[in-house]
């Protein structure tokens, strides 16, 4: 499929048109799948999801809305220490909200980036605000952008396969 | 610092511009340093440098050649199972070459995107090859690119940090 992104632009740097280009482009547009699991999974089943779904990064909900982030790096440190991991859940070893860098699906692929970037994380949870039972305001998790995202996204923009977007 | 590239362009598409420009950025300019450990090194103390580099990928040479690679997923399956992780060296458990992506400083960033992409790997060495002792020749590990690499120049694309690329 052709893009529909072929405006032609003059006297603007290439820069600058990257720059825009980049900023045009929707996180709801790059976003893939999460994997969730609910808290009280235990450490050991979250690592076996995360190899079955062979993804980098757990996100966990309680009630159906994000609670907390497990990464590869959270579970080595984790194996390599004498916790129980087929005891212990994963909710007592994640980064809990509100310590947790997200994104929404009107955010851009450039600001996803930024924020993978400058929160040194591997992947941003992609949330939409919704009001919980108790009339609290939650997070709910619609999907995530990752480096591999980001990293595809780049390749896809040598390869003219960004039609649509 | 202003960049180099403030070409103007007329009659061509953001695409084409936008994939021009990024196949004309040198591995050599974006890449960072490789941390490289033994063969003989304990798949504990390769986690140990893993975590106080703050990396997600080990290289591994023999003799100052590149012969593998161990990621903190490799790790992680490691140490879930029962293998004895002070015993073993990281030989027996990396990717061996000739098994390893790799790139050269001529390559360009969309040569590395898509190395990582294709192979779906987290990063990709970046060698030098040179002529071994016994004749044969090998690759000197001079670096790395890895998604957090592609992730940053993303990012920078957008910030005019790019100065002098």
């Amino acid at each position: 499929a052709r893009p529909k992104v072929g405006y032609l632009y003059s006297g603007q740097s290439v820069n600058n048109m990257i720059s825009d280009f980049i900023k045009n482009l929707k996180v709801e547009n790059i976003k893939s799948s999460p994997v969730i699991v609910s808290e009280d999974t235990t450490v050991y089943d979250a690592i076996v999801t995360l190899f079955l779904e062979d993804v980098g990064t757990i996100y966990i909900h309680s009630g159906g809305l994000l609670t907390g982030v497990a990464s590869r790096k959270d579970f080595l440190k984790i194996a390599l220490g004498k916790t129980d991991i087929h005891k212990v859940p994963v909710g007592i070893i994640m980064t809990r909200m509100p310590n947790i860098a997200y994104v929404k699906d009107d955010d851009s692929a450039y600001d996803a980036a930024a924020k993978i970037i400058l929160h040194e994380v591997d992947s941003v949870p992609v949330v939409e605000q919704v009001c919980a039972e108790n009339g609290k305001t939650g997070y709910k998790i619609t999907g995530k952008v990752s480096k591999t995202n980001i990293t595809r996204l780049f390749f896809d923009l040598c390869n003219d396969k960004l039609g649509g977007l």
